[in-house]
């Protein structure tokens, strides 16, 4: 018997690597993550994966790139709703997103990202990037607001993500739509408070 | 010549040690604590100081939670002033605690008390608590608020903490008194959105 073994590429081999690692976050935390168990669901030995990432916090770190980019896909809105419709639609996606991947997202944002400045900075940038993504979302250019404006948003996000995490514990104390309407309201308070700016 | 060495009980020698931790961490952070540094610096040899704390995890939750009793007496509030005053008094003294313990702070709020779940627990139960003292301060029974009240009131918790990381690394782009401000009306914007409560 033959058995035709597909031969990948490095870059593919990289990316299908990544994304069991993804997986195995999704279902566990980067803590738990097991570099013999994603080599084996690969189909390759623990020193050909150390081949493709020197370390195992280059490993994570690539993992939790490649989350970060989840969560900021299944969060992307409609630009061709209006603003305000956007805002809540992002949030509902938030929301739906952090339900269906539990573990991946409290691993993510709950500092289980570990004491690695590396992965503390991929968690940093998320934040900051979906608070960038919001204020532009709501007609708002990043660069130009103020420091306060910014530093509210960026909070904002920070409330959201704790929102989330305390919706998830709460195991249906509170509905999702009460979630997405208190952080609507909180943001549009915000930025009424900070710039006299209302969501459009 | 004859070195008079002091005997300290066991309690002393822990808390002795402990406060050493806490000194450390506020210079760096719960990952570069040094047991052997600490050891030294009390003048006892690492497998004395692993008598006391069993492994090192032992000792960083004991420090962990000595920094978070720190933060939380530094922010505690005088219970003569009115609700509203006393929230004020509150967030100037967390941000001043915020600005005099820079390293210590960012160590407990920023993840980089690790993927530890043990340590995670102490920093979920700090912020907690705030929240619980926050509502109860202002004159509203925690047990007896509604789960989007509490959800609304620990997202702004973390909402402040993002504030603070933000303010700190914006190094005096915005005013201390400009993010107190915004923290209060935001709680207070809150408590109307989510109870119809007013702040008294």
């Amino acid at each position: 018997m033959v058995r035709t073994r597909t031969r990948l590429t490095r870059e593919q081999r990289r990316a299908q690597l990544i994304d069991l690692g993804v997986q195995v976050v999704g279902r566990s935390s980067f803590d738990d993550v097991s570099i013999d168990d994603v080599a084996a669901a690969a189909g390759i030995s623990r020193s050909l994966l150390f081949h493709y990432f020197p370390t195992r916090r280059d490993f994570l770190v690539a993992v939790a790139e490649a989350s970060a980019e989840e969560l900021l896909a299944a969060t992307d809105t409609d630009p061709s709703l209006r603003p305000g419709e956007r805002l809540r639609q992002g949030l509902e996606r938030y929301l739906d997103y952090v339900g269906s991947r539990r573990e991946a997202y409290l691993s993510l944002v709950r500092g289980a990202t570990g004491g690695d400045p590396a992965l503390q900075e991929v968690f940093d940038r998320t934040r900051q990037r979906n608070a960038e993504r919001v204020l532009e979302g709501l007609g708002f250019a990043w660069a130009s607001a103020p420091p306060l404006v910014r530093l509210a948003v960026r909070s904002w996000v920070a409330f959201v993500e704790e929102a989330s995490v305390s919706w998830l514990a709460g195991d249906g104390e509170v509905a999702r739509d009460d979630v997405v309407t208190l952080a609507e309201q909180a943001l549009s308070d915000l930025l009424e408070r900070t710039a006299d700016l209302t969501v459009p």
